[in-house]
């Protein structure tokens, strides 16, 4: 389970969009993972509020990093659809994302993410929940090489 | 309709996070928004492939775009809830979405959007397809001062 | 709030399509709802397993019967939509369904079910997650007549 | 092929929920399926309209039929998750539903459904939209012998 831990906290960290977005990881265990964005003026729409966009990827990408928790060695996880709901217009000094496994499988994995926005009293209100469903499967072999 | 068209095109470029994507305005009619990014390295999710949330980002601002031309004054959208299918690992030298709405409503309003990889030869592979339903509602009165 | 628990009590029973899958309300209190069928050969697709549909029924069903407990006298609830993950190919002796209210609105009221199928010594497994928006509209003046 | 549009006839009219519905087998070509029901009042819900969990339930087993015309001998798919936007509240004489399969796939197939509601004039009004992933998988091998 270890490595599993460690793949998943590389899988997290690796990413190039999750870095630019500002994206840190906040919590591991297996099955879970929590995650943060620092809000700041690049992170909003058109109304100054945190795009969808925004925290779509933070849900993805967090219930992505859970899934990676309870995988095998040479497996990966690629998500095969997402659905958010975005429940309250998103405004505050960050947004902060908890994800957990509802079905792990061996071709399928489904997560769940929550996604709060955050005051400077650092009081978290529910901004979106998400349901994503991963493909499990093989890396390619050319990576072991 | 001319007053719809050229508020959308505001909403579309105005958006911060859309422009710190790099998410260009291809095409606007009523009821329809094409738009596209030029994908660089950091649109990468860990594995080198496009990120699933831009291209969630890009489904949803482009459907969110398309719902503006059809709405009136005073009036604006957000998204209530999308869902997006990632159909194929997305790679390639552009992104470009095609979105149009499904069915226009005083108070909500359905959009589909369809995202293309496009390849050095410009030949495009859909990669991801959402349905995106918006909410629509008055400005906020304090707009209008 | 008593008002609103009577009319969602209405609203679940004189639902043609619900008497005739043989749903059974089972609990009601602002914002929840919970409900069964027993299962029957009927329900069944084509493999003997509980008919996705059955279960999408079930699941949306409850969750607008959720909602209706936290709406006020002359309105309604429709689905606006819903998306449900299938978990595990279901069988047993009945379903049962626990369906909350994530976020009431003025407008757009999101709820989400679990669906369970329950074996002969009543143990539930979870086989069904959905999410569910609903429309919340003034109901037609003619009912008022 | 002829092989898998024949499973796809008998796993639409094998289901006993699609039979107990009324759901009828219009048209069945590879990657596309049609299909229909006669609206009765046990359609209904509360307020005289369709219930979503009907059109759900055309929506998705449309889906899966169509599906399966692109699968091979030993194969079964089952539904793993499905959306649905209810666009207009559905009134009728018949539904009718347009299934035609987005992108097959060894894994995941993922297919759309378009709901019409039709008048007495045969006249077709888009009522709803679904989009269904589904699960290909080999059938169990006790079924072979």
């Amino acid at each position: 389970m270890q490595k599993s831990i460690t793949e998943a906290r590389r899988v997290f960290d690796v990413a190039p969009f999750i870095a630019d977005l500002g994206c840190k990881l906040e919590q591991l265990e297996p099955g879970i993972c929590h995650a943060s964005i620092e809000l700041t003026e690049k992170h909003q729409q058109q109304d100054g509020f945190v795009h969808a966009g925004v925290q779509a990827t933070l849900a993805d990408h967090c219930a992505g990093t859970a899934a990676v928790t309870l995988i095998g060695d040479h497996q990966m996880v690629l998500t095969a659809e997402f659905k958010i709901n975005l429940l309250r217009a998103a405004k505050g000094k960050r947004l902060f994302c908890k994800s957990s496994v509802l079905k792990p499988g061996r071709v399928l994995t489904v997560a769940e993410s929550e996604v709060f926005a955050e005051d400077e009293n650092k009081k978290q209100r529910l901004v979106a929940k998400a349901t994503v469903t991963l493909a499990v499967m093989d890396k390619p072999q050319i990576e072991d090489q």
